[in-house]
């Protein structure tokens, strides 16, 4: 199977079921939303090590936003109980803290709802305001008053959403992990934890070698070791390979997800093979197939 | 006291020590270096809520690294336990993760040795290697040799410097916030792990309705509920109020981030007042003066 | 007439024709495709001494450019034969050179459609290909093959919308300027074309004192020498003004942009007036009236 | 001769006389100076079809300027005549519009003077002022007031200095080029006038099939008509070649630039070789050996 000349393994992307919360940052310039969602975001790439994972789905234009002023929407995925936890600590220590900003819900669905008690921050001084036609409180806070809508819904969305790009040289396949990333980004509902959108270092579970590691590097997707490894899933000529990790609110939007990043990828020169990674259908229940992707 | 027209209170920032790790993240670009620090140092605003305080405290030329690509030094600041923690997790989720990187000691000092023992992920295929002079592991991950110097060194540093902007609208405050964290990010061994290095919501201790809450809004600050207090700090016709608060590897370097902070905030039009935070020197040992500022 | 307790002077901004021309500029990546069109759109404020008016546009996601890489829209503006040169030159100098570019017709009109007979510089070596349909050449250069659609349709568009924020601070009618400029940037067919989109320094035609002058500083709008000015036009309380100048495609486009500008600056803390310029009719067919901002 | 296993050709590029001016550029905030510096230095990456070459030096922290505030260094670079124009004409259109701004001379040389008399744009009210020790001019706009040294120095200074990077793949050869600019961004006194510090398209002088072609592709250097092309100087399994072009103040500044930008391109793995473009000596008397870079 090929598109644009390079192969797709017939293989799929194994997805798992993820709590997953959809929160709008609005600030008075697009640029201070954005200083604002990067600091909520950060150090959430993967739960094996992170609180959470997360990452910026969109930029909101003022147009679109309930106090029509430029905004971003983030997402937050995790366990149940920790993305109450992590909704509310970064909203509180990264949101509430950054200059102008407000917090609506996201309302990546309604399974769940997530009570963000941030008014009592206020200690009385806070009052309830109606914004957009939206109920919020209004914090007194030395930058001025913080607008906060403080239930923001949770859905039982889709995490492991994944591909691997394999390149002719290091920076194709670092080139097209970006071009896959900014294909990504423009797909509602998606995120790409990583930084950047993208990662370097695959793992295994466990290690074969040091027993108290619980998780250690996929010698099998190692380029630069492809000689030391009998089982090496490394082709000829490949030099470098990248993931892209995809969380989403639905089955759907990863699948979209996957087909914009698949394609973007296969149109920069210099990738050889995508591949995805599985656990043969024993971590979760979706499978995102390669071949759905062109 | 003033300082080109702005009223400086004639009071201090009190600072209290912290422990403080600095690492070095080159990678083939210095956007792909950036990438991989932003993540590193998100969610990392305050120890209250975040696991740690961390920044970007500056770029690091390509002539200045021992690999000769372009970098950025990061800080991580909390606790000695959590510190190592903290360093070894997003080094391993976020840098480790990012295409290209490279990791070194940024020598922030000698008095504790964090040993991030990332070679175990290798599985037998690291191998030990020298760059620009210093031993280092090289572990084979999927997008080529992951470099890494495995001492992190961190030192008793200062946390806690601050001083607060007082505006007479709210962007002027804003825009001076602005001005001081770009006079301080050229301050070296100093970070201003804020979003944007700036905080819109000071806090008090405990909360005076809510006694579940261990902070509350610091009303005497609030410029938008002046008139409900009657110990307001908040002077007549001030709009807004944006506090940056500096983390640095010295008494030294703190005081340096102070100054330069404080005098940036001055030359922007419509800043009326600055005042600074303490707790009477109850806190911590450290005393920023504001008049030692100018 | 008032919006958002924003003052709203009962008067309008007089536009002008201009010819215009939108040309799509896609890479390898986002960021890519971003510096091309940054260069190709530089040194281009005013005609009053720049080459002609230019802008970028908009984001082209992958999904929406005939190519399927990411892209961005930018519009030049300026009278008809300047443009063909303009529309020529800057392709040449600014879009060819740059790594990984292609050229698209972006389709601003069909009123004229300019040949930009780039292939000619293949020496021999181009050849025809058909892109998304599209009939194209590629044409080798150093950097692989380069692709352009020659014909770049163009259309009497419309310049001179603008408008002015008066600000309590600089730092509110400068932020708020930046808002407005966030917000014009989300409106099809529209471009700010002055840096960051924001004009500090209006202009008079010619000079009362330097009769040499064909313009000079419009003394009525300047805070800071209002004491001066008899016949100032600056309240008392306002300390800076900020125009955002817009040219577009059509007298809709310009409506558009002009409603959406008007209502985010006035959303911005510390705006207390907005105004516009004309020349009583004199100059242009096109009347904007502020009182349809809102 | 190699250099990390990358093939330098014995040769040399060759620069030729260039006038040369460098501007001082702040503004309230790091951000503003940098859209001002873009905007000024836009459209400028050949004389063969742009009004100048320019770029931005670097930027230049607030205790390094004359108004203590955040700025960046730009240069401008053409003929004699024509620089005094542009330096005018870009100071005019793109900086005394921007918000906040400010000019001072950065003094590249003490050769020339270009005298930009913008304070007659005050008609008047305009008034000396001395600001960090330099005697400018004050001239009230409706931002407030735009503080320009109105004596720039100008400088015979080196142009033409370049190399090419030969890379195993497109995205090799681009990254290698991208790091290139990151190192040479950090030598004084130098700029990369193309868009993003890169250039795609190389050219021939003349044409051999188009005779009224001024210039053409340089098809010994396109990698896809190498088969066509019996005299290619591409070599086998070359994908890609990127030129980067150098402009600098003194024959010593290239020199340093030339060297940090072929070390930085030679790490990037997948670079193959490294040439330089010259005229046989007959274009202009500055030879800047490849063999002198390492």
């Amino acid at each position: 199977m090929e598109f644009n000349g390079v192969i797709l393994e017939d293989t799929y992307a194994e997805g798992f079921p993820v709590w997953a919360a959809r929160v709008i940052i609005t600030a008075v310039t697009k640029e201070w939303a954005y200083k604002a969602a990067t600091e909520a975001t950060g150090f959430a790439t993967s739960t094996i090590g992170c609180p959470c994972e997360a990452g910026i789905e969109r930029f909101v234009p003022a147009s679109e936003t309930p106090d029509n002023r430029p905004g971003y929407a983030v997402m937050f995925c995790c366990g149940k109980k920790a993305l109450k936890e992590q909704v509310l600590e970064r909203i509180a220590e990264c949101v509430l803290t950054a200059p102008t900003t407000a917090v609506f819900n996201g309302k990546a669905g309604l399974e769940e709802i997530i009570p963000v008690k941030l008014h009592f921050f206020g200690d009385g001084y806070e009052s309830k305001v109606v914004v957009g036609g939206i109920n919020c409180w209004s914090i007194p806070i030395m930058g001025g008053d913080f607008i906060i809508e403080e239930e923001v819904g949770a859905i039982k969305g889709v995490a492991g959403g994944n591909f691997l790009i394999m390149g002719d040289s290091q920076m194709s396949a670092l080139i097209a992990a970006q071009a896959a990333v900014d294909a990504i980004s423009c797909v509602p509902g998606t995120i790409t934890p990583f930084p950047g959108g993208v990662v370097s270092s695959g793992s295994k579970v466990g290690s074969n070698k040091y027993k108290f590691m619980g998780a250690s590097t996929n010698e099998k997707f190692c380029p630069t070791i492809r000689e030391k490894v009998p089982d090496t899933e490394i082709p000829e000529g490949v030099k470098a390979v990248y993931e892209i990790v995809i969380d989403g609110v639905s089955e759907a939007a990863v699948n979209e997800a996957m087909k914009a990043g698949v394609q973007a990828a296969c149109r920069v020169p210099g990738v050889v093979k995508i591949t995805a990674g599985n656990y043969g259908g024993n971590l979760g229940p979706f499978k995102f197939h390669l071949k759905d992707c062109i």
